[in-house]
């Protein structure tokens, strides 16, 4: 049934991932005949944005952990079934900024949520799909912060909020995953230069793509 | 820990417990001393009222059953924590327009998601709380429908459009729950006039609040 592929781009926002994602996306675009969808979560379809704007508002201070992974996991199902399903169906080549691997490391290792449990939604959510690949931008989390702080383009949102505590378990967790499932999660050093970033990013996805 | 009680309502719509609710809430005041509220879900609290707009919005035909189940269950978290439980905490009574069951019922018997599932999210949303009494305003689906369709104070929501098979299996879900817990669930037969209805109601409020 599935006949296209995902690769996700993870890290902590302030990594790069979104400006490596839509500088490599015209390569991959030409190399593929146009067969290649970029998305990204919370989000993707109208239901999962609206979902979306409720986890990231602000306002939302008093939101119980159990309920914003509650809110992720409804709004990635979502997503799944109205767009990913139907694009991977095609064969197309499905790109996502932030998937299943974000929840065990925001919501398990930051929230200290227990990650069977964050297993077990990600499962109950996308009928056990995995990404093919997975891209870890990783960087110190006082490097991404300080990304964040300095980029003013960009709507700051309520996870941005957190302690630099909670930003370093986020990566030990990104890091933990990386170590149990090598094969699938390929880190990226993304301290380094953008220009480096991209290079690396597009060295392992060539050889990725070459190989499957 | 849990110094109060709680008492779900659960039924389709047009089976008048929302009716009853508030013709008894004054009656329950005076006999509790004013310590009983009165909540509904999904909602309750200023995040889950957004997750209510979410799940009911009619334009919504394309959200699959799993998301719509994860939605309440991210509703009925944040209420929880936010609302029911600091009251249980005070002592008080609370009154639930819909709970746990109605998720049994809908999303398990009436969309065909595994019970087992729906069990599981639940307990997760819970932490295995559950009623210590449950209203199950029982009525004929043909009547429950006949009652909202000239009901014109009412808005219609996403729900009420299903078709008549869809809440026949509602009600067989919440009788089948009722056979299983015979001493939480109490059937009240709602197809009688609205007088008999709080009638019967308030006999089985009388005998568990004198026993309890």
């Amino acid at each position: 049934m599935k006949k296209g592929k995902i690769i996700s781009f993870e890290g902590p926002d302030g990594a790069g991932k979104s400006t490596v994602l839509e500088t490599l996306m015209p390569v991959l675009q030409q190399k593929y005949d146009g067969h290649v969808i970029m998305t990204r979560e919370p989000g993707g379809v109208a239901i999962a944005e609206k979902i979306r704007h409720v986890i990231l508002d602000v306002n939302h201070t008093s939101m119980d952990s159990k309920t914003e992974l509650l809110l992720y996991a409804a709004a990635r199902r979502q997503h799944l079934v109205e767009k990913i399903l139907p694009e991977l169906e095609k064969g197309n080549l499905v790109l996502i900024d932030r998937f299943i691997d974000s929840s065990v490391a925001y919501q398990g290792y930051g929230r200290g949520i227990a990650v069977s449990d964050v297993d077990w939604l990600n499962h109950y959510a996308t009928d056990g799909i995995k990404p093919d690949l997975t891209l870890l931008f990783d960087v110190p989390s006082e490097t991404g912060l300080a990304r964040i702080q300095t980029n003013n383009e960009r709507e700051v949102n309520r996870l941005d909020l957190e302690k630099l505590d909670m930003h370093q378990r986020v990566r030990q967790g990104y890091l933990s995953l990386a170590s149990q499932e090598p094969k699938r999660i390929k880190i990226i050093d993304a301290s380094q230069s953008l220009e480096t970033v991209i290079k690396d990013t597009q060295t392992i996805l060539e050889t990725f793509l070459e190989l499957s």
